[in-house]
């Protein structure tokens, strides 16, 4: 029997605007990547998405990304590590607040967009980041790309780590993701991309965008619920895990 | 013997804006009430305000505002309940993961400038903010305007609520403040109102505007720390607080 | 024959957020009010607004707002009208540039929701926001709910002032909106809607909530493109328009 | 007879918070740079600069920056051309109403902070500044450092460019700035940096760090205002100045 947590970004919506189909996506997955207000979300939101995530028995994790509400927190922003990790501290504090409201605690915490790219590069960041999760609760789960700088640093500073695969992405040889800007970069077959995943799971590899098989370790596969069509995704790898004794766990039950 | 908490609001720098002489002002003080990125202060000034606090002893609040930068919080804005107890949630949640970080815990929370004087005539407002700092952590004690809508509130939420003075201010008969667009609404004698706050101290009681003696309570004095004339202030108030034997303790140790 | 103006707000997008079917709206309108940044839209967002409104030969106006996002500035701020006349000009001033760079200019101003609605009432915060549009050009038109402050202060200020009606509103006895929280507020048959703002338009009446015909005047009317409803609410007024000979034609060319 | 415009950020405060030494100043400067609310500044700052600029018959020029305020403009942002021209245009418009309020006209554009250093170094960043500005008016003057990618892009987009210089900056060789984290990037003794722009100005020549003299052109140099020794040091050059009959003029009466 293997085991696999399905993370989702959830929460993004921000005042009037609406973002994402939380309420359809959240039955399949079994932890969720909440926005703390900086790259998306506000207060409201965050009690709402928490609430969900306890109403459907989904971990919680915070997913701090940079002040840049315009955009989105996609835009590489140069931060100092001790503003990192002020600003992680930061948002994993008011999103531990809603989750102590509703009687429930944080699971883990995932950087988001440009935040998790420049600290999966750079080493300082990536220990700025883990340090304020472990200074906050040292039994948190930081999420980070298999094979990543946040992998190592959350090694060195003694945070568990989760390596998170990606079933829409090809990877280089080297266990990276492939850069958004190169052709392939994308897995676009569905039912490719859910072999693809099987495979990393069961087989722990993944043939590279060279051909080259490579080793690869993932205890969570990251699906979106930000349209339709990524919705019946989810649902489509749901069906697939139940076919190939892939059983849903969250992240605390598997590392 | 008498006890009683002096407190001031620190930690509203922002960004490369300097404010406030928290570095001098804090000796003298017992409870700081730091702002939370709402109305001032930013990640990094949190962090190293904790840290002051720290140093010196002094028992940390959390200060939440209204989410207005550019006007200190000093504006009213039209929150519903729900909002407010949300954005008090976010604020409180985030200064506390300061707090654990720096090996500290939360003692208070004071709602800042708008925020404090709404909800301090607003019971549903005000219920709003103690149900958030009652979710967060019933034993947090709500630092509120003696007599004011927020007193109330904390009584019927079941959380313990310190009763503020302050010492340059002239009260009305039924114990509320004079707006500051009255004419005396600022007590400008510095003697005069140490007498005054001493007064409230020992006797209980404070003369009103109109002359009428009034039973006043006082559990925390607030003094202010943004400028050379309130420092000298707080000095004087504590030489006065010695000569009385007024001892100055934190809040958690009073209540 | 008759001549109105049909005004949408637009431009109401930000960031990854998106709001409003603009592009399928444009097409009924003769007015826009396009968001200047402050409780929506962007930079981005304001240039393509613009192209938007050029290209269908659909007249633009600016649409300042409070500073204030997550409440899509719909929430009662109590700024002075020193800060409120300097938050206009800036935001007109802001939309202007990209007019310029298109190559296009401003026809009117139209402030939105809480900013509308607080000088609506109040003649010193409507005086600011009409000094704000005079100082920038005397020849910009305000729009205005026919009868209000606002429309005061710009006769006060000399500045034309379009009278704006609302189709799903009622009314009362004096020409003020029936408050949002009171029953009969909404007129929710859409054709009892367009009956009555043809009857404005052509008789110059309309029933109030209290049964009482009272005098109006209109010279523009106010639609919505945030969904198919409204969407299909704004074909079927424009059908009605056609077949009782009422012309749509911008203010600039009805006042 | 020599000429020379000295040009220094203004309006940098931002709601309570003072930053500068404005009325200071200002009757020694020829140029401003206001900051326009993107890294500093708010609608009601402005319209307080361009009155005292106005006062003193200093020019103005917009200083758009980021938008990121609590980095105060200064920290890197990965903006793509098509996001920064449309946040210039925004910024140069919104500046340019105060403009017009006051009867006045902008001068100039020198973008600010990181979005200076970025532009600098990046033709297609430069070249979207550059459009935004000449889409707004072709007259308007760009700010650039003498040499950069900036100064590139105004010639190809038939915009003036003013050459800008810094008395308190070390040059590389090829005319660059030597960065701030290298050794000897700032000249430190007043009366060699007053020696250096003087040399600048009259002989168009610079000893680079290396040792070498290269050429140089000056049509601006930047001086500060945000402290006591900023403020002695402008007094100082200005003395020098007049003992050089080296008169200072705005950019418009120079180029």
């Amino acid at each position: 029997m293997y085991t696999i947590d399905l993370n989702c970004d959830l929460g993004e919506s921000f005042g009037t605007y609406h973002l994402g189909m939380d309420d359809q996506v959240i039955p399949f997955i079994s932890s969720a990547n909440v926005a703390c207000g900086f790259h998306a979300s506000d207060p409201l939101v965050m009690d709402t998405t928490v609430a969900l995530c306890t109403q459907h028995n989904v971990r919680i994790g915070a997913h701090p990304g940079y002040p840049d509400l315009v955009g989105f927190g996609r835009r590489n922003l140069a931060v100092s590590p001790k503003e990192l990790k002020a600003m992680v501290l930061y948002q994993i504090g008011a999103l531990d607040a809603f989750c102590k409201a509703r009687h429930t605690t944080l699971q883990h915490v995932k950087p988001h967009g440009a935040m998790y790219n420049m600290a999966g590069k750079d080493l300082a960041l990536a220990t700025a980041i883990c340090e304020a999760i472990y200074d906050v609760n040292p039994n948190l789960i930081l999420m980070a790309l298999s094979g990543s700088k946040m992998a190592e640093a959350a090694e060195k500073t003694g945070l568990k780590a989760a390596r998170e695969v990606f079933a829409d992405r090809a990877y280089e040889e080297d266990g990276s993701l492939v850069a958004r800007t190169k052709p392939g970069a994308m897995i676009t077959d569905e039912d490719e991309a859910i072999a693809r995943v099987i495979g990393m799971i069961k087989d722990r590899k993944v043939t590279a965008i060279t051909g080259k098989e490579i080793p690869i370790s993932a205890d969570s596969v990251c699906v979106h619920g930000d349209g339709p069509k990524a919705l019946a995704f989810v649902q489509k790898i749901r069906e697939a895990f139940g076919r190939e004794s892939i059983e849903v766990k969250p992240l605390c039950e598997i590392l």
